[in-house]
């Protein structure tokens, strides 16, 4: 099938586009590389997007900023970045991409592990992770021509080089095993599920 | 101790009152009534309640909006409002109410069922209920002064007359068993948790 992968670039990204890239067509998006450009924070880029990839068997996500520092200095724009760019970016990609995904086919979302599992300076990060798996599970349960769910792995093995003093006695898993559960979501035939990779 | 009481006059802002009211001293606040008049949405009408209420030794809230409708015709502005209101009202609260409530003291913020357990139209409000949840989990790592929890009820049995249409089969909680949970964090030593009346 043809899968729209957001966030095509990044370390989980090039994992997914890697484990699904053999047996499906990608159409690569990113906000500064891929077949498509896009900034997930403007919802006529995404628009423009679909227009451009056309009709869709899949919508995967591995792309969302969100603002790490100390809650207690955080300011409403810092929050704002997450709200706007993990949060409603994913959301606007599932509501302006329903036309464009086939009948049956899925929208496969990013969360992360600090939705349930917190550290120091990310509160932004939990916030959001939390709603897009509450918005998910809600989702399913009126997009009912589609299916959608979240990845939500903890860090990556990739990353622990430059997040690895946030993370003192984590366990990473490597991006190919995140990218497993986007398979799952796409190739499998659940909805409202948020698949956890610890 | 002293407790400020956002969302006084609601369904369960007035059970909250009935159960704390008889040992404690309840500032009761509220968007059109109340001793101190705040739209949460408004981070300067925030700092101003606080100024007014004085020291305190905890801060609980039973006030916050969404918007309910399809998730098909939902729009960013009315995903919006249930972001500002809801969910950064309450982070406001606990972040600028900080200063004026006491070492061990607690912010005890509203969260909701459809995190978990979604309905039709519930879309935004599964999404704000997610997002409080992980925020108070993750805030509660960072927090070391104060503690901070929120209360997950179900739908309130006062509220069935009006929502009952929306949660058909569901077992609906009187309005004093969700103000027990509030108790339950404001008197109790326990911080990061969701109190899930069901």
């Amino acid at each position: 099938m043809k899968i729209l992968l957001v966030g095509a670039n990044g370390t989980l990204g090039k994992a997914v586009a890697a484990e699904l890239g053999n047996r499906h067509e990608i159409v690569a998006a990113g906000r500064s590389s891929g077949d498509i450009r896009v900034d997930i924070t403007d919802l006529a880029a995404i628009r423009a997007m679909y227009e451009r990839a056309g009709k869709l068997g899949a919508v995967a996500c591995a792309a969302g900023n969100v603002h790490f520092g100390p809650l207690v200095e955080m300011t409403p724009e810092q929050f704002d970045l997450g709200l706007r760019d993990k949060l409603m970016g994913q959301v606007n990609l599932v509501l302006a991409g329903r036309e464009f995904v086939e009948r049956g086919g899925s929208f496969t979302l990013i969360s992360g592990v600090l939705a349930q599992d917190p550290i120091r300076l990310g509160a932004s990060a939990s916030m959001v992770n939390g709603a897009i798996e509450s918005f998910v599970r809600a989702a399913a349960v009126e997009l009912t021509d589609h299916r959608i769910n979240a990845v939500s792995p903890t860090v990556l093995a990739e990353s622990m080089e430059s997040y690895g003093p946030y993370f003192r006695g984590w366990e990473a898993v490597p991006a190919k095993r995140a990218a497993l559960a986007y398979a799952k979501s796409i190739e499998g035939a659940q909805t409202g599920q948020v698949y956890r990779v610890l």
